[in-house]
């Protein structure tokens, strides 16, 4: 018990911005009830996410190293992305559809380009030339092609066919999400089962750079642990859940305030606030030349996007009543297309360094201002 | 003389299940003059078709054998898709022009996603990783890049420019066709003549994978053995076209009463009738873990298509009266271009595992459920 | 002093094909004064800009030289690509805002096809392999990347949105070209102060194949050697101004009675005439196997034109109030997708043969091919 509520201690405490930002949870309540007006609670809301969300990955992994190898690893793979899957849900939930795609796409976007960017630019200032192994990285490279292929395709067909009827692409979007939860279990099945070897040099990473507490002991799987970080994970849901409300229900009237378009704000706004926590890792063991470790955080998160999230939602939508297909915005297919191509070339030669980079920050800041110019 | 005889029992009598499906020639034949309708026509004869490909392309060779290195060489790279050139010249001259249009792309997608994937699954899960020389790969993959590209190009023009007058169409595919035809001579220029030690690793995997009857020997050069090749090659291009009349003269009623459009037939269902000798060659060497004959199996065949057979069918459409150019559906464009770079992104680095094999086939199921939803 | 006369005479007398062309100096001004009608101004003001343009880049060097590294560099950065765009400026003023956005394109393209072609495919017919070292040729691709996607995107976004209004896209534009001239500071950066080891080889490689003039010397830095060239470098410019205006202004009326459309003459022929001694050095350097060095030409060449030119042009034409914006024909954007892809996938290797070169030059002829067809 001693370790858990040391490793919660920490989680408390060690991160101390993230912390403080903890403060808006009460403001952004407040917000709302006492009518501060909506662009005030869909800020503080926003604010109040980011350290719930990075707070909902800790907990997640406690549980995980509780659980033990294989169903730790699972949770790990099912709830790594919790937070964006809470708004997306709330926000289709609402009829915010579009909002809802966007942030799909965004997340992916963000995470090839943002995320990683920043962990090439900040850790290639510190050391002239970074390198990484590319085993594990092929192989999660292949995967993200495929799945953004796939997710892609019904988009591209309605564009290109001049139109598809709604039913169609509705049951044709269904067909897609089926296969790539297939796929997504045959990925947790070759990197859990058939070539763990191939990770292990991550987990070799990650361990290292954990602190002493995530060390797994006999103890760790006593029951009254399991129970505590039960108690903890859905006491942190609540929070995202309830902040989730305020943001998604403020968000049309704050965002048409501040002149963004749904496009805009689901593509870069949401995923920013969703995110903010894996940027910070990834970028924060990029400081410490763990590359490695960096471009797992930011392209498994894609892969996860992609290939549980997307087809997650497609299934909920019908669930909701808000059906919700994969027919994007056809210039979400350019920008997702050039994440891709673009992060597959940098990452390709095993190297980074800081004006790599940069090129990956100066592309996502030309695909923010057009999709900012692009019209509603 | 025992050679070519022993070689011609045993291409009888090697491949059973293949064999076993020459029983669907007289039935087809039958099923035509008796009346049986056009889907037992259309079925039966594209099941007979599939052993009559295999005995084409095992007859092909046994010819290049008696011919020698440079003419033998010219012959199989002429006449290696011989089964899919003629099913296409006679839907060609029944009119069918989007059907052979969609062909051409779709026997492209089929080697390098259905044929590669199953190569790399199968393989797969005998051997954890199977690696391969890149030498020829890269060669190849280059040569497949542009090729695609300048297939695909008037196509790409024709829907920027909202539309590009018939006339005009008619002769930039033409001369694009003179362009690939030129290409692929250069091709072989480079391959039989210039650069022949890169291909040695691979003509080496195909020796050592063929049986005691393929070795040149002195009296293979026998006139007697040509003019027995001769003939049996000849008896083989009757009887499948023959099927090929049945099955293109049914095509239309059958594909009609099964619900399937004239792309998806083009593009699914007719490549896997003329490759199925392909996919199983691919797959049988993938399983001995010689991947560089596999991959020059499904590279090479995607390449002699779109440099050799797409080509020789637009200069053909005019000899016919049935002037075909090169404008395919647009999201048969998508669809070769996603295929194309999933393959180069797959061989790139050189190591193959069962899940790359089940992302390639995943690919192909997504893209034939677009195919089958795609609005006529 | 000496050195300076020396290496003037050297280029007056090196390439004596070159500078025979200087002869259309003085008739191209006669055809213009005589009145020998548009197309005779059109063709030999074009033959007089070839030569100039190949003195242009030796004196730009040879003041480099003079100014040291950094200085000198940044020079060489900066007017390496001077002759496009002093034709482009005039072009520009004249209101030809169609020929110039083409012409961007149309250099990039040639750069990458033409140009790459023809080192390889020459360089090949004496060397059966070439190689070259990948470091800075990765950099310089990744870049590339960027800044062709960068330039692009207001296309894509014009074309997928159905048009996006003019005034947006003029503020589009000038963010993109803002966020370009930036990356391009941010390389010259990398390129000069914090990476400066990755050029060295290509640096080295230039030296050992310049004759012994270009050798600095303590006497380099001597101030009369600095107006000496400066003077030869305003020369040749007031001569490319002049020639400039002659093919500017007989370029409508000379194109129109050959049949090509403003399309075709910016893409294809002006590229040809502005970058024919480029063409002309990384052939030179290629047959001498010096492979980085005819790399570095072309993608270099390609990288200005993207990160520098284009964004310049954008930003004079305010000045000039001939607003240009980025949005261009959008084959354009295909065409310059397809140069980028290949050339990428070709390079990757780090090894050329007579074969890829030949792939490359028919792609670039397959794509005049369609320039020449596509409707106005």
């Amino acid at each position: 018990m001693k370790r858990s509520l040391l490793s919660f201690t920490t989680m408390l405490t060690k991160e101390s911005i993230f912390t403080a930002l903890l403060v808006f949870v009460p403001i952004s309540i407040a917000a709302h009830f006492l009518g501060w007006g909506e662009l005030a609670v869909f800020i503080t809301s926003g604010l109040a996410i980011v350290p719930l969300a990075g707070w909902m990955g800790t907990a997640t992994e406690e549980l995980s190293v509780v659980l033990g190898a294989t169903i730790g690893g699972l949770l790990n793979a099912t709830f790594g992305n919790a937070t964006e899957l809470i708004i997306a849900l709330i926000a289709l939930k609402a009829g915010l559809v579009d909002v809802v795609q966007a942030t799909i796409t965004g997340s992916i976007i963000g995470n090839l380009l943002l995320v990683l960017g920043f962990s090439m630019l900040l850790g290639g200032l510190r050391y002239p030339e970074q390198v990484f192994h590319q085993t594990a990285a092929r192989v999660n490279a292949s995967s993200l092609n495929l799945a953004v292929i796939a997710i892609l395709l019904p988009t591209a067909a309605n564009l290109l066919a001049g139109g598809i009827p709604e039913p169609t692409m509705q049951r044709l979007s269904s067909a897609v999400a089926i296969v790539l939860i297939l796929v997504y279990g045959l990925m947790l099945l070759f990197s859990m089962r058939t070539h763990t070897h191939l990770y292990n040099l991550e987990l070799a990473a990650i361990e290292s750079c954990e602190s002493t507490e995530a060390t797994p002991t006999s103890a760790s799987h006593d029951q009254r642990h399991l129970w505590f970080w039960v108690g903890v994970l859905l006491g942190i849901t609540v929070l995202v859940a309830i902040e989730s409300e305020l943001l998604v229900g403020a968000l049309e009237a704050a965002t048409a305030q501040l002149g963004l378009t749904p496009l805009f704000t689901g593509v870069i706004l949401l995923p920013i606030i969703g995110n903010a926590a894996e940027h910070a890792t990834a970028v924060t063991v990029a400081m410490k030349n763990k590359m490695e470790l960096s471009m797992a955080v930011a392209v498994g998160s894609s892969l996860q996007i992609a290939l549980f999230v997307a087809p997650v939602l497609v299934l909920a939508g019908f669930v909701l009543g808000q059906p919700m297909d994969l027919s994007f915005n056809p210039f979400e297919l350019v920008a997702v297309g050039v994440a891709v191509l673009l992060s597959n070339s940098t990452i390709s030669d095993g190297k980074s360094n800081w004006l790599e980079g940069a090129l990956l920050l100066a592309t996502y800041l030309v695909l923010a201002i057009t999709f900012y110019f692009y019209p509603a």
